[in-house]
C-alpha cells in the first residue's frame, strides 16, 4: 500500500508542545495531522480505527495531560505505546497588542502551565488572578476574542510566533528553565516496535488488597530480575479510597527474558495487569546487565530445569514405582 | 525383568537405625542389603552400579551421618534422593554380662549418640571417660572382643536384642525422648518420584561470592513463589573460609510451577545449583498453596507473556518499521 | 483564654463539601470559618498565622484538592495534620428555572466532578461541550450571572439547596455513587494528637536517586516494624522527569515505638523526609500489632543492647586491654 | 595486681593447631596454659572460674571443634568471645622408626584431619582403614604405646616436631593447601573489646517458628543497617527435627550504631537472641559504611524523632484538645 498517508492524532489544539512532539515522528511532518481537544478524544481516535496513533504527553507535562493520559491508557479497550519523545518546554507570556505589564490582573493558562510559571507571576504581576484554561494554546487564542474577560496568556512560544497579534509580554517565564515534557505515541495492539538494546516498557499494575505487602511484591518482581524502574506513579482506580494502580515503566523490552519474566511475575501477583507496550527510549541509554539476569543466564537456567523434568523420568521399572506406599 | 531382586545398601553395621530406615521400603526386607562402613562407601555403591540405592541419615542423625551425607551428596557424581524415612531414636547402655552399673569407667559409642545422651551418664556415672567409636553398633560389638579397652556401649535397642552376650544395664537413657533421625533414600539419576501433593525437593545452592546479600537473593526466589523451606544448613565448601553451600529443602515438587520457578531462579544466581530430587514427604502433609502460586496461575501467566510477544508482532507494514530512526 | 474564638480557613466557596468536613470538627460551628480561593491560600493562611487551621481534601476529591494539597503541605514552611474527616460525595446537575435537559449543550464544573459523572453526562446529554470551572460551586453561581457561556453546571446538593435560583435537572449522577472524599485539617507544627490507639501517621518521603532500589528500602522501613500503610502516592519534585517524593499514610502514631523506629530509618535513608503528623482516624479503627513490634517489645530491645554495651565494659584490668595488638 | 598470672585453657593435647593459636595471644606465652579434652570442658573451666580465656576452634577446624563450641557457647552460661586467630593447617604422615609406607594398613586421627586428606590417602595408600581418634595429637602419642592397634597416625607438623619417637612419613597430605582454621578465644562476660573500626560482632539467633520467612525477617535485619555478615552457620536446636539456630558473624561493633540497631531488632524477632561478643578482625579489614548508615545517620534521624516527639507536644490548649471527639 504504497500511497497510503497515515492519520495521526495529537492532544491540541495547533501550535501546543504535542504537536511539537509529533512532528519528531518521521513521517508525520508529510501525514494528515489531526488535533484532538483532549486525551480521551485522541486515544478514542486510535481506538475507533480514525487515527493510527495519537501523541499525548504523560509526564509532567503542561498542558494536563499526566493523569488524564495516565488512566485513560489504563482502561478501556487495550492500547500500545510505541514511541516516546522528549520536549523542552518554556513559557512566554502574551496579550493583544498595546496592553503593558503593569496592566494585567487576570491570566488564563492551562493549570499545569500556571503552576510551572507560579515564581515569575509573583515577582511580576503580584496579585495576578488566575483564569482557568482547557490549554495554553486556547488560552491564547481566546485573548483575540471579543469578550476575553482576562488580560493575557500563559503558552508556548511556537502559539505567539504563529499568531500575530499576539504579543510577547515576557519570555522563558517558566520557574524550571531546564523543564522538559515526555509523550507517548499510541497505537492499536498488534505492534511490538523491536528490540533496541535501550528499550522501556510500561505496565499497569492494580495493586491487590488481598495481601498487606503487595506493593513490595510487585517491586520485588522486578529487584529479582535486575530490573530497574525509570518511574512509578500510583494512581486512584476511582472505585473507592485506598484503591490504587500503579503505572511503571521498567528498563528493557519485553523481548528480553528479564523482562518477559517479570511481567509473568507481575501477571500471577495481579491477573489484570495491563502491558502498555516496549519501545526505544528517547535518551537511547542502555542500562547495564548483569550476568545472572541476561538472556543466556534464563536460557540456561530454564534448560536445567527442563533437563530436570524429562531426563529424570526413565524407565518403566523404578525404584519408586516398585514403592506403591512410597 | 520379573526375578531381578534389587540390591540396597545402608549405613551399617547392621542393626542400627538406618537399617530400620531402609526395611521402611516396601520391597526392602526381600532385597539383598548390604551394609557399607560410611556414608560415602554407601553413595560410591550407588554411584558405581554396585547397589540400585543406598539408606543414609541426613538430619539429626545418632550415627554421624548429617554432615557426612550432607557433603557428599553435593558434591562428585550426580544422586537422586527418591524417598525419606523417620525413625524414633532411642538408646540403651550395654554392658557384658556380670559388670554393673558401678564398675563402669570407660563408655564408646559413636560421638553424636554420646552428644545425646550426656545428662543421663553425667547423673548415673559421674565422670565416666568418653571412648570414641565408629558407630553406635560397632561400639556395642567391640565389647565382645577379648581386648576391648572400654566397659560399657551406648547403641540402639535392636542391636541388644540381637546380640544374648550383650546385657542392657539401662534404657531410654536419650536426652530427648522423642528424638527422631531422618534418613534419605538415595539413587542414581534417573527417577523422579510422582507428585503426590505432599513432596519436599532438596536442593544444593553454592553461595556466590561476587555479590553482597546472595543469600537473600536465594530465600527470595522461594519466597517470591511461596516455597516455603523446611530445612536449610549451611556447610563450608572446604576450599576457605567463608565460602559456603546450603543445603536445602522445600515443600513441593519439582514438577510444580512454582518450584521449577523458584529452581529456574536459583540456577541464575548460583549456576552450579545441584538439584537432589522432589520425592514424597514421610509425614504427608500437604502444604497450603496460594492462588498466585498455583499451577493455573504460572500457566496463566506464561500464556500471557507468551501472547504479547507473538500477538504483537503482526504485520509487515506498521507504523514502527515506518520510523526507522525510532 | 476563654473567649478567644478560633479562626478556620477552608477551600472555599461556601457550599462546597470541604465546608461540610470542617462543620464536623466540634467547635468550627461556632468559630470564625474564611473561605480560601485554593488549597494553597488556605495552607498560606495557616502558616502566616491568619488561621489556626485548615480544612483542605487531599484523597479522591471532587475540589482539585489533591495535588493541590500534596504538593503544598511537602514543601514550604511546616505544617502539621491533626484531623482526618470523610465526606460522601454526591452530585447533581443544576441549571436556570426554565432550563430543560433537552435544552444543554455546554456544561461547567471542575475537572474532577466532570471525571466522576462522565458515563451520566455521556448517557443523558450525549456530545456536551465540557466547561472547566475553578470549583463546582462556582460553576453553579456562575450561571446566575448574565453573561454565562454555559447552561448547566454540576454542584454538591448543598450548593442548590441554599440558592433558590439553582433548578435541579438531576440527582446523584456521579458514576460511583459510595464515592467519598478524604479530608485534613492542617494546623502549624506545635500540636501534637494525643494516641488513640488508631492512628494514622503521614509522612513525605523524596526518593533519594543515588541508590536503585530506594523506593523498596522506603517501604521496607515500614514493613521490617510491621507498620502497614494506608495510602501512597508518588508526585513529582518538579525538579526533572523521574525525580519523586512519595506521600504515605501509616497505620500508627508517632508515638508507637514501631512508627518512631521506622520514621528514624526513613530518616536515615532519605533525610529530608518530612513528618507531617499523627492524628486520629476517621474510622476508629486499630490495626493489630503483632508481639515483635509492640512497645514493649522495642523497649526490651533496646534496654537489651545498652545493657550489652553498659554492662560489658567493667574492670579496668581486662584480657583484652592485656593484648595491644589484638 | 602486678603478678597476678593469667590462666588459658585451649582444646588439648598440647601441640595440636589450637595451643598454636592460643600463642597469638601477647601475654599467653609467659601465662599458665592448661590444655583442655574436649571444647565444652575448656568452656567450662572458664565458666567455673578455674581459667581466664579459653581458645577453641571455631570454623574448618582439624579437631572436632566446629560444632562443638558453636553449640558450647550458644548454650548454658553466658561467654563472650574476645579475639580470633587464624592458623594455617598443615598435615604430616607419622608412624614408629622402621615402619615404611607401604607397610601401612591402619591410620588413626581425628574426623576432621581424615576428611582433609582423604585424596591424599586414597592415591597412596588405597584401602587404608580409618580407626577414629579424640584428636589428632592424641591419634599420634597412640602410636607410642605398647597395644596400638593402628599403624600410623595423621597430626600437625608441630607433634611430630617434638616426639622423635615419630617418624615422618609425608608431609603437606592435606587435600587443601591453603586450609586456615579460625579460633576464638573465649572469656566471661564483662569484657568489651574497644571498637578498632575492623571488628565483627557474634550473635546465635534462634529461629523463631511462629512465622514463615523468619530467616529472610533475620537476615533483613542486618541488610536494611547495611551490615554486611561473613559467617552464618544453621544448627540444630537438638529439640526436634526442624528446629534450627543461626550463628552469624558480622561486620561491625555492637558500639557502632547500625549494628546495635541491628541487634536490637534480631532480640524483637527472636528474644532468645544470644550477644557473643565484638571483637577486631584477625585480617584487620575495615569495612566500607554508607552514609546512610553512619553513626552519624542514626544519630541524626533519633535526635528528628526525639524532637518530633518533644517539641510537637508544646502548650495546654490545641486544637486537638479542643476536639475531645476526635
Amino acid at each position: 500500500m504504497p500511497s497510503a498517508r497515515r492519520t495521526y492524532t495529537f492532544l491540541g489544539p495547533e501550535g501546543t508542545f504535542t504537536e511539537a512532539a509529533l512532528l519528531q515522528v518521521p513521517d508525520a511532518a508529510e501525514s494528515l495531522r489531526i488535533p484532538s481537544s483532549n486525551v480521551n478524544a485522541a486515544l478514542d481516535r486510535v481506538r475507533d480505527g480514525s487515527a493510527d496513533a495519537a501523541m499525548v504527553p504523560i509526564e509532567n507535562s503542561v498542558e494536563g495531560g499526566v493523569t488524564a493520559t495516565l488512566d485513560s491508557i489504563a482502561t478501556g479497550q487495550e492500547l500500545r505505546i510505541i514511541r516516546e519523545a522528549l520536549v523542552p518546554i518554556s513559557f512566554v507570556l502574551v496579550a493583544r497588542a498595546g496592553v503593558e505589564l503593569s496592566q494585567i490582573r487576570r491570566i488564563s493558562t492551562h493549570g499545569h502551565a500556571w503552576a510551572q510559571c507560579r515564581l515569575w507571576v509573583d515577582e511580576h504581576i503580584p496579585g495576578a488572578e488566575y483564569i482557568p484554561g482547557s490549554s495554553t494554546a486556547a488560552a491564547a487564542m481566546g485573548l483575540l476574542e471579543d469578550d476575553a474577560h482576562y488580560d493575557a496568556a500563559i503558552c508556548a512560544p511556537i502559539v505567539a510566533a504563529e499568531q500575530p497579534a499576539l504579543h510577547v509580554l515576557a519570555e522563558n517565564i517558566g520557574d524550571n528553565p531546564g523543564a522538559v515534557t515526555r509523550f507517548i505515541l499510541v497505537s492499536r495492539p498488534g505492534i511490538l516496535p523491536a528490540r533496541t538494546g535501550a528499550d522501556k516498557t510500561t505496565v499497569v499494575v492494580p495493586l491487590p488488597e488481598d495481601r498487606p505487602g503487595a506493593l513490595m511484591e510487585i517491586l520485588d518482581q522486578f529487584a529479582t530480575r535486575g530490573v530497574n524502574l525509570s518511574r512509578i506513579e500510583s494512581r486512584p482506580t476511582g472505585q473507592y479510597l485506598g484503591h490504587y494502580f500503579f503505572s511503571i515503566d521498567a528498563d528493557g523490552h519485553v523481548g528480553d527474558a528479564r523482562v518477559a519474566d517479570a511481567l509473568a511475575g507481575l501477571h500471577r501477583i495481579s491477573p489484570a495487569t495491563r502491558f502498555l507496550g516496549s519501545y526505544g527510549r528517547a535518551d537511547a541509554q542502555a542500562p547495564v546487565v548483569p550476568e545472572h539476569t541476561s538472556d543466556e543466564a534464563f536460557q540456561a537456567a530454564h534448560a536445567w530445569v527442563k533437563g530436570i523434568l524429562a531426563g529424570d523420568s526413565l524407565g518403566p521399572e523404578t525404584l519408586v514405582e516398585a514403592s506403591p506406599s512410597a
